[in-house]
């Protein structure tokens, strides 16, 4: 997606460790017009007709998942991480490893907001080595429900996480993808000189 | 607001100690359109006009905080809790304690996406004890920005952190206020028997 590439070059920063940092207008300070343009482009390559909810994770996909699920008219459900007493059993449970926080986290989602009946769009802003994505597909299949398809805004194509879920044979679309960042700045797939 | 008391009356519930799971609609899964009404309701209370953005807290805000801001043209900005290493210096810190989680969390917002300049609508979700929004209460004063209004969609009237507010002066406002919630169900303030 041109305009979100463009937006990633003018606004992102890298930083050691091939970091990226696009907290301007996607996960801190979040351009929620960026976020329709971004749900709009997601409704070309999933079939959005048939689903019955957004599902991402805490915390920084809920609000573009909020308003992908306002564009296509369904409710957006969120995996917590655990443990908040505010829930209490019947829940789906997924172990990750989050690299953000260095340790492992386990996702939680009610039993009562998923069942074998839904039809699942997962988006998250980021992907890296795929851990959340991973959690998120575990409870749908847990759940017995169908995933529809996986929608990210940006992957991170040096660390695998995309390239495994195209491997195995989920529907699964980022609207930029970047192979390289570093010193000498982002380079996104398909670009490489 | 009617339409949000009766949707409590209707899918709320009430576990040991007081606890209100709204889960269903607000928290957990989340009803955008109901979102969409909650947006409307608090223009009628704050100056929308004059806000530069919407700030809310990570995480379970920050779905309704999206759509607000989408109804009224602005960015959302929410505060993390540390310690990702996806923020680096210059940020703004605030020690609260978190009932939910038992423990100290540092908020923290980047200095970036907040200056002297902005007027700041609150927005979050719940409102119990009132520390998430005492620390966005004083990042926003440590950015010397004006704080606009605090606009909570559920209030546990019971736990003091909305009349602190109001006893401060601070312009605020909850969508609906609970007085009690035990065994015997959810009354509103104002409802009293």
């Amino acid at each position: 997606m041109e305009q979100l590439k463009e937006r990633i070059r003018r606004d992102g920063r890298v930083l050691p460790g091939s970091i990226i940092k696009v907290d301007g207008f996607l996960n801190h300070r979040v351009d929620i017009r960026l976020m329709e343009e971004l749900a709009l482009e997601f409704a070309k390559y999933f079939d959005i007709s048939r689903i019955t909810m957004v599902l991402t994770a805490e915390a920084s996909g809920i609000a573009l998942a909020a308003i992908c699920a306002q564009r296509y008219g369904v409710p957006m459900v969120f995996a917590k991480k655990a443990k908040s007493d505010n829930i209490e059993g019947g829940l789906y449970q997924s172990e990750i490893f989050s690299y953000t926080y260095k340790k492992k986290v386990t996702q939680i989602l009610s039993r009562e907001w998923l069942t074998a009946g839904d039809r699942v769009l997962i988006i998250d802003d980021f992907m890296a080595n795929g851990e959340a994505v991973r959690g998120l597909c575990d409870i749908v299949s847990q759940a017995g429900a169908e995933l529809v398809g996986v929608g990210i805004a940006i992957e991170k194509g040096f660390q695998g996480g995309g390239d495994r879920l195209r491997a195995m044979g989920v529907n699964y679309h980022a609207l930029a993808v970047i192979q390289r960042a570093d010193e000498n700045g982002i380079v996104f797939r398909g670009e490489e000189p």
